[in-house]
């Protein structure tokens, strides 16, 4: 997905969030601004907002000496779904389609996200997404990629939300490969944020490559890469995720929430839509 | 009052609504933004927030050529504003106490606001803030300051409201001048605006010299600045006007809605308060 106008005012917003969260007083606070001031005439609209975070939250890691500016925010979110795994498993068990359930658990996770202007709560989204109709719902050729595939590339997107992928890993009953990123930015999981998560217990953890709060092929790893060309099922959870791949040119099912105007017109879904979207399926 | 890190965002979600409103186009308004992101690292947060508005909307007029974006939106509001004085003018003729009836109309009045991210209905606010308690009501101060002064300056904010100052200024019944901005930008009044809201029929309307979104006085012409000193009373109507003129050392009557959250916090009050601030009376 290209960079939209209305990302920008968003970058800077999202600057002044994460160096609050580093407790950087207003001159600090004010250099951080600048140098994403400074970024904004070099970056092209046809690059992905998540690309131009990237260097945004590099710069910010490198002036407030924070390299995880997140991790407590982290460790709590991942804690509270953790805690909450037990009642969403026994959801999906009594389900009618334990796989379409763990897919709404696995979506309903995706609110946990600090990139986001927006306050959740994590019980009463859960229980509210598992009711919500879909704005887009590729299911049945979902259902049938899935059939016919040995192997799953599972990219993951924010810590916390993590811990419900798991449930969807254990409906699949495929041998999955778990991708995140090579770096902390924002409340994205790393590997270790994924270890903490379980997800070690059900699938394979790789890093992509990518150390922007997304997948960005031009970062990852031949290894990545491989896998990437090569899976039988590509599932791509989140905004991030959407941002950096909207437009490749294999088949991707991405698992998402709109949280933002942008991605919901980009979409074109209301905002706060959840949305189940196949590309070249 | 200075500029804070939350205004940066804002200054370029304003840039987006002024180019978006002059039909600009995605390159034209990427150049916009640029211009404005080169501005920030040269900003001090000393500076107000309207100073760093006034350089910005210079630009976007610049770039798009468009020396008045919304010109046919402060007619419309205009309109509107006449239509209702009749009913507004009866409601303050009925009240106990018409004087306090016309300041809450022309307080009122300030929700029509396009520097603001919000949706206003003017009517259907009108009548909400009629009954709204003020968050400062420095309303006894303002009685006897009004009751000594031989002359009144008054500060107009935006187009539109402009219309239901004069209620205020016939409640009044002082010789006033209304002072507007020396060029058109955002929905301000320029003097063509304060003529067609019928304020010349009750005031004698002078430019102030400011060309921002404020009063500012080091923009300020030499009559101005004399009338500014002498006046036995100032009134400062809305929010840019404050920013402007929030650390003078003479008395100044603040009436404003603290519509954003910066404004808000910087007066110590409740966002989308309304306000009746004196200082130094």
């Amino acid at each position: 997905m290209k960079t939209y106008l209305d990302c920008i005012p968003c970058f800077f917003r999202q600057a002044i969030t994460a160096g609050r969260v580093t407790g950087a007083d207003d001159a600090r606070m004010k250099a951080i601004l600048d140098e994403v001031a400074r970024m904004i005439p070099e970056l092209p609209l046809e690059m992905p907002p998540p690309l131009i975070a990237d260097s945004m939250y590099r710069r910010i890691r490198h002036l407030t000496r924070e390299p995880d500016p997140y991790l407590a925010l982290k460790r709590e979110s991942i804690e509270t779904a953790l805690a909450l795994l037990p009642a969403m498993r026994h959801h999906m068990r009594q389900s009618s389609d334990p796989l379409m359930t763990a897919i709404r658990v696995a979506i309903a996770g995706n609110v946990i996200d600090v990139g986001v202007h927006k306050e959740y709560d994590i019980e009463r989204d859960l229980y509210r997404i598992l009711e919500q109709e879909f704005a887009i719902l590729d299911y049945a050729p979902f259902v049938e990629h899935l059939s016919r595939a040995r192997s799953v590339l599972y990219l993951g997107d924010n810590a916390g939300e993590s811990v419900f992928d798991r449930l969807l890993i254990e409906a699949m009953g495929k041998p999955v490969t778990y991708a995140v990123r090579s770096a902390p930015v924002l409340n994205d999981q790393t590997v270790e944020d994924a270890i903490a998560s379980g997800l070690d217990q059900v699938a394979r953890i790789i890093e992509s490559g990518s150390t922007a709060p997304a997948t960005i092929l031009s970062q990852c790893t031949p290894e990545f890469l491989e896998l990437f060309e090569n899976a039988d099922l590509v599932i791509s959870k989140g905004q991030g995720n959407y941002e950096g791949l909207s437009e490749v040119d294999r088949p991707v099912f991405f698992f998402l929430k709109a949280k933002c105007s942008v991605i919901a017109s980009d979409l074109g879904v209301p905002e706060d839509s959840i949305v189940m979207k196949a590309i070249n399926a």
